[in-house]
């Protein structure tokens, strides 16, 4: 569902991205190519002045809430995966490559590329450098603890490269079949 | 959507209050004036001998839901901000000017006026006086736990008194746009 | 909302089911007798050769997720609940007589029965024997975690068979409502 925000500001979604019916997309709102917005997913830039980019073949996976404060942004840069029941929140930016786990929270960060965060872990008003990994349940919310990172392994990089592929199959199956429809 | 539950008690919603249409306001539900409820929110009252009272000038953000046991109350008093994807589940008192962070379980609690709790914590079976804060993923699930919490500090008093005035805003935002069309 | 998975597969649902018209049930999903699945819950099966089997008496809370990845089974037995915004993810098996708490995560598991995984825990890349439980919040991700845990206690036995019997009330009150109509 695309709708307007109180400034009448909508989405500008490329025709190359399959969004679910029964996600909202609202306001300030742009969606590159290739891009797969899953069910019930809120992608909502309403606030004044705020915004929600979003790259080339990401993937906004079910029930993901996006949303930011008045006057900033959520800029999320291409091939990052948002997972099941993850929530971005601007001011926020996600760099290329980046995985975000199911029920995951991050806000008011700046993030590097090929991060990996994974399930429910928190992560707010921090610099995370690329290719560092979030572990599950981890909390991280002030600059120290980002010293104790560990790097991305084999094993996650290999992990975030598949789901980025079975959205972007995703896409071209459910794609084909409302054609034949 | 307003529903019936099954003792076909349906909810009593304030004329000022702003709910999204793909939210779920079932059964036994009180919403007062000004009350903000976002995108795909679930609030529930079905159980039997439960009911949900939510207070003036409350916002009830993307993805909540509120639920409570049979017999049980849920009961939110004024300016109280619950954000997107938090829990609140009876029985539970929220005093009023309180901040529940994303993702915050909070069951069988009673919580004071003032109260912060921060993202992905979560709550359960205690009493929490006026004017504390719990931080990110905190777990206080035990009395004891509640003596080492810290008071809220002036920046979370302005953080949430913005987001309560922030949720204002939309609704007139969203009041006007409506009357436009 | 019943939908086919691009491979043309349907949910098969049994009669006895009560299934929110919000839910999204996707592909190849099997769901048992008297199962309740609650509002804006995502039971999403669509990756390639992947399958989600719900077994009789369970309940669906609202806001819950289960997808698997390809190839991939989730199986559910019968008189398990998952509460409200719960996410597993397959692979992953859960007993008979679980209760899976308020947001938590469980993933690449084979999970005994009546077990309790408590709320915003995360769960990912173990096997639970039966009759444990995880405490709010914790973070089992390898099998030493697992030793420590500790055996079910007759409350938390009591409260499971509660939720369970609570929401095959639910089924019988809107189906009950519905004929009324």
């Amino acid at each position: 569902m695309l709708l307007q925000n109180p400034d009448k500001q909508e989405p500008n979604i490329s025709k190359s991205a399959w969004i679910s019916e029964t996600a909202i997309v609202l306001g300030n709102v742009t969606i590159g190519d290739n891009v797969y917005v899953a069910h019930n997913a809120v992608i909502r830039a309403d606030e004044p002045g705020s915004s929600i980019v979003i790259g080339d073949n990401c993937n906004i996976q079910d029930g993901v809430i996006l949303h930011g404060l008045s006057g900033s942004e959520v800029v999320i840069k291409d091939n990052t995966s948002l997972a099941h029941g993850c929530i971005v929140h601007g001011p926020c930016t996600l760099g290329s490559g980046c995985f975000i786990g199911f029920g995951a929270v991050v806000f008011d960060c700046n993030v590097g590329d090929d991060v990996v965060i994974l399930h429910n872990a928190t992560v707010r008003g921090v610099e995370i450098p690329s290719c560092r990994v979030i572990n599950d349940g981890q909390v991280i919310v002030n600059q120290e603890a980002v010293e104790g990172l560990d790097d991305i392994c084999s094993d996650l990089e290999k992990f975030k490269a598949s789901v980025i592929n079975a959205n972007l199959d995703l896409i071209k199956g459910y794609t084909d079949l409302a054609c034949k429809k």
